[in-house]
């Protein structure tokens, strides 16, 4: 666990994380009654109890077999960190002192081979295996559940970060499951290529988790996606490994693909994975625009997605929403540059906002853009402008 | 079995078929020693000779208590036309007056719920089922292989033939498995709607079929895949049903949808579809392209697609099949009209023979062209006309 690591009880490394601004802070108060400010520190990791931990003797003597002695870790740190995800959940339970359900301890293999041996051994041996990637999860796919089993680690992949191949002629790379987004683009960037896959966990999110996960990125409706990344994959389960065919496409059988996008570590643990990849965007055009209603605004989206010239990005706040980002967005804002009161002249005034974005080639977008917004003139929309 | 049914021995209807122009019969001659003449009749159905049924009369009596009497068939007929596909194996088979492995009935539920219960029950008599939709397959499909079960039947969806929803606000439609594509596209016709799915079988395919084969139309570099047209399905299995959720994304767990889509009748019966249906193209646009290889070809196809400005329709044939195409087309053909001349001057004589395909709004084909048309002149292609 020598690559960043964030803090046990929130987001981010420590110390880092924006300020609240002033007029944010404001809205929070006026909305909720809350200020923002700090009710109760977190407690320090060392203070956080954790059960002695169930791992036997023998077990744990068969894991640093395999992966050696010194990544199989039950001491406190280890432990805490791998004990839950970052919902709203996750963090009062992190922060309250005590994990009762932590993992009895964190193994860390070094290859594909070495996590198919500590599932097997596992498997053997009647303890529970919960992957852990880059821990970002929100609905508890982190929960070190024993269910009926003597114990539980966590399997974290960290280890396996490594880019295994990237090919440029067929746009696709294969990825080692425990490398992060950023890092992953990073070194598709020294050939112009990019995943393209932004969830809001980006920064800490790795390529495996993003597949166990199926998780959708921003730019969504476009290519944002990753199950629609995922050209191939394999997979280590009890019962030995899965790896599915790299090829775009096949009119043949089911798609076990399919099956293990999504599948939360129920069904084996991702140790490699092959995705598409695109040229990093020349050209990002992003606008808001007005609904008076989000029905509006929904049908709107329905129009350009069965005319197929949705965007790439494409998200309609309701009315409680797009008070909430007129409002963070501040005085030097949207709503500062489009003037409220043109929208309210015009009857938006307690409408919906709705982002749209391109990206890609610039003649790209602009041959996709010009259909898309002729509809959404058309659908009764007000454009609010460009984005930064 | 009252609806429209194809000859057990060949494709197509008593008498159907085109004949074979001269030119096309030369050519055989030259390529192949054939002249197309007939060699062997057909043996008459009521000589072909079945085994004597291995349904016991308990199993035959609880199968009738569940669709009726008249819809558990055990005679040479019902046996001889559900007994194989329409694969040149499957045709050697049936013609050679003797099929050994017919399935032991021909059983036809009226609705989902009686399919259900036939697998149900057959699960619990050791007998094996075999789906039956439109009887078109290629790769086996149908083998009505009894392994170690006691006897096999061909369960025939024929009698769930509806269209049960059409929502053209969400441009969804759904149907009973049994539906042929050319009754389902004139049911949905009359408002405006397709499905748009071609296979080269689409007279005689059903929607259940092509979901549970994965089938692969004719313009599947576009719209015309069914996998990515299926937006639910209903499934019998021995333990009960599966329904998967009506909708048209979901960023959470394996998709279950992807597991039976292609299942090909092992995991169970499929007995409801929910389709994504577009609305009839009003303007198609087919074109032939030359490269002067298949790896020139192949490079402008690559292009095309990374760039994503793919035709719907996208083939591209190697040097033997362009010969083919073009021998076959004739005299008053896409050779002639082009002008071998031409071709050769060109250095395109032994060349590669592309087919490109748009379809949809007239404004829609021409703006999707363009990028494409200026791509594959880049890339070597030399337009030789519009397809009829």
């Amino acid at each position: 666990m020598s690559r960043r690591e964030q803090v046990f009880h929130g987001w981010g490394e420590p110390g880092a994380g924006p300020a609240l601004p002033g007029h944010a802070a404001g809205f929070l108060r006026s909305e909720l009654g809350v200020d923002g400010s700090v009710v109760a520190p977190p407690p320090a990791l060392e203070d956080v109890v954790v059960p002695e931990s169930a791992l036997d003797a023998g077990a744990r003597e068969k894991l640093a077999a395999i992966v050696g002695e010194e990544h199989v870790r039950a001491d406190r740190e280890a432990r805490v960190l791998r004990a839950a995800g970052k919902s709203y959940l996750d963090l009062l339970a992190q922060r309250s002192g005590s994990l009762p359900g932590a993992p009895d301890a964190v193994v860390a293999p070094g290859s594909a081979a070495e996590a198919g041996a500590v599932v097997r051994a596992c498997g053997e041996a009647g303890v529970a295996v919960v992957p852990f990637g880059g821990g970002t999860s929100v609905v508890g796919g982190l929960a070190p559940e024993r269910g009926g089993h003597r114990a539980v680690i966590s399997l974290d992949l960290g280890r396996l970060d490594r880019v295994l191949e990237v090919d440029e002629r067929s746009r696709t790379a294969r990825f080692e499951p425990g490398i992060r987004l950023p890092e992953a683009d990073h070194v598709l960037a020294a050939r112009g290529l990019t995943i393209g896959h932004h969830p809001q966990s980006y920064e800490w999110a790795t390529v495996g988790g993003c597949v166990a996960t199926r998780s959708s990125g921003q730019a969504s409706t476009g290519f944002g996606r990753i199950d629609e990344h995922v050209l191939a994959l394999r997979c280590e389960t009890p019962l030995g490994e899965i790896s599915t065919l790299p090829v775009p496409a096949t009119a043949a059988g089911p798609a076990l693909r399919e099956l293990l996008v999504g599948s939360e570590g129920t069904l084996g643990v991702i140790t490699e994975v092959t995705l598409t990849v695109r040229p990093v965007a020349r050209a990002r055009r992003y606008e808001a625009w007005f609904f008076r209603s989000f029905g509006e605004g929904a049908d709107a989206l329905r129009t350009l997605v069965q005319a197929d010239v949705a965007p790439d990005v494409a998200r309609l706040s309701d009315e409680a929403e797009t008070r909430m980002s007129l409002a963070l967005a501040g005085t030097d804002g949207l709503k500062a540059r489009v003037g409220g009161a043109v929208l309210r002249a015009r009857g938006y005034a307690e409408g919906c906002l709705m982002i749209v974005g391109w990206e890609g080639e610039p003649e790209d977008v602009a041959r996709r853009r010009s259909p898309a917004v002729r509809r959404l003139e058309a659908a009764g929309g007000f454009a609010a402008g460009r984005g930064p």
